[in-house]
């Protein structure tokens, strides 16, 4: 029996499972060697609406340029969080393990999560073990959920479009998208290419402070990328949209492996990118304060939004052309998040 | 391209994510057509402390006698969130989908949560959905988290056993490990053995109604069965336990299936069952509440806290010994939940 590896019984809720609680995950997650180990974590009261969300991930490799499948998992989570305006409190943390997988591994992506979630000033407070035997998943599956306040009475959601807000990404498109795929591939990309996996609450906290009641939607355009973003909130919102081709950041890198595989950036996920909407008249003062944000250094304005065609996205192309935008039909990289 | 398949592209998040979300998941959990389908769900103020709770499940077959994996987890979790007294408010709902798995079991599973959610009085608000390649999952993984609001001052956590404390078990031991094993393995049980997987939160309020703060710990026996389970107890509250073994309810063809298989049904998984430790000059009274309960009416006293040797649990057995239960060691019955 190799002691640097994880075995049904961890799951078992017996003595291997406790064992595995209390001398890895626990004080890794927590910081505590000890932890009340209930059924549930008890929260002081919250005072305000709250924001509720939870995201499973599967991403592969676990193991990726620029982070792992347990920071993303934090990141994802705050993120969904942070794009209603809340503030990140409290996440949870179901684990599914294969048999068999590596303690050490296990360390590395828990301490990720945990630096990841102390970052984010956020607590793990609530967590689960679960193993299957070898073959029946495919190393380790990670299932967040997050609970966030929301300390303000803004409407923040993406059927809030209005004709004339100006849409500003936060950063170049496609990054992590191409970062994972990279690292799946082992195409060599040298150190060009980084996951932008990253929690966005403190740079939605600046946003929020500057565009008030002017901030329109958040999004983070993640799975399906930038594109289906867009076209999804056109779509609830009841506006069209017009982007521009030219106007759109993407890491030379990024554009060229996207050239090599016949990808385009606009569908490819990022993981720390989001997407604001706001009102023309405070649109550049965002953008300014976006970009000195330590996250936010190449956002730009990549569209606006219009009265008509209802639901529709359509892109100016860098020769002046105009192409309608979709959503991602089918699966182009799979297991991205 | 079979239209009753789930696809790696339902997991794409793009046209596929949004068919499969539209036209199946979100009527079948939330009961309308739409949905808000923003980032994370927005909860009015709760007014006081939380629980909060996650568990994810694996369990093997999906489908068994009494149960599927959809209404196992809305139990689990409702439960864990019960077990704090807390009333359950609010459910999160990760799905982890291999690719193949039919559309029509995804819909009983999604029916079926969606019944145990309402049945408990809890709703679920929010949700994610992944697919794997075939191969790198099980059929299905549902992982959920839960919210309730502790409505009272009690102190009901597994350190707050106390010497003289009588332990109600709130029926037989054992049903659902070995409704899931006998399903798995095809063995023909005929009708007498289904699993126990129910919701609490109803049971529980009830005995808090009538215990008060003589209510010193709730705990349901999962993974790893009632003598896990209570050595937990023990452990955390640093006491002995007394329990004996002719006191202990168990359904007779559980036992014939436990005795056949060299199983103790004291280490075998509950899902619809609960732990009371109460103060004894109550303890006829809960459990003479709990009898009168439709989840209830095989309740009994098994067993009584001692004020030493602390950590110990010991059996009395039917002949007049005394044998030590520990923990479950290794892994008797795998993927349970």
């Amino acid at each position: 029996m190799n002691n640097d590896l994880i075995l049904l019984g961890h799951g078992s809720g017996g003595r291997l499972s406790h064992q595995l609680l209390d001398e890895l995950i626990i004080p890794a997650l927590s910081g505590t060697a000890q932890a009340s180990q209930n059924d549930a974590a008890v929260l002081e009261p919250v005072s305000g609406r709250m924001a509720y969300t939870t995201d499973s991930f599967v991403v592969d490799p676990i193991f990726f340029p620029g982070g792992n499948i347990g920071s993303l998992a934090v990141h994802g989570t705050v993120n969904d969080l942070a794009m209603m305006g809340a503030r990140p409190l409290y996440l949870s943390v179901g684990l599914i393990i294969e048999e068999g997988f590596g303690k050490t591994d296990l360390g590395v992506i828990l301490a990720d999560m945990r630096r990841a979630a102390d970052s984010a000033g956020v607590r793990i407070v609530t967590g689960d073990t679960k193993v299957v035997p070898r073959g029946k998943a495919d190393k380790i599956f990670i299932t967040t959920s997050g609970i966030g306040v929301i300390e303000h009475d803004l409407q923040i959601h993406g059927a809030n479009a209005r004709p004339g807000d100006k849409i500003i990404l936060s950063g170049t498109a496609g990054d992590h998208g191409i970062a994972v795929m990279a690292g799946r591939e082992g195409i060599k990309v040298g150190c060009d290419i980084l996951s932008d996996s990253a929690s966005l609450n403190d740079l939605v906290a600046g946003i929020i402070a500057v565009a008030g009641d002017r901030l329109h939607v958040l999004r983070d355009p993640t799975r399906g990328g930038i594109a289906t973003t867009i076209k999804e909130i056109a779509l609830q919102s009841g506006v069209g949209v017009t982007l521009r081709e030219e106007s759109l950041p993407v890491n030379p890198a990024v554009r060229g492996v996207c050239s090599i595989l016949g990808l385009d950036p606009l569908f490819v996920a990022n993981e720390g990118k989001l997407l604001a909407f706001v009102a023309p008249d405070v649109a550049e003062q965002v953008l300014a304060g976006i970009r000195q944000h330590p996250l936010g250094n190449n956002a730009a304005i990549i569209g606006q939004v219009e009265a008509a065609p209802a639901g529709k996205v359509r892109m100016e192309t860098a020769i002046g052309g105009l192409r309608a935008v979709e959503m991602l039909a089918g699966e182009q990289l799979p297991r991205i998040c």
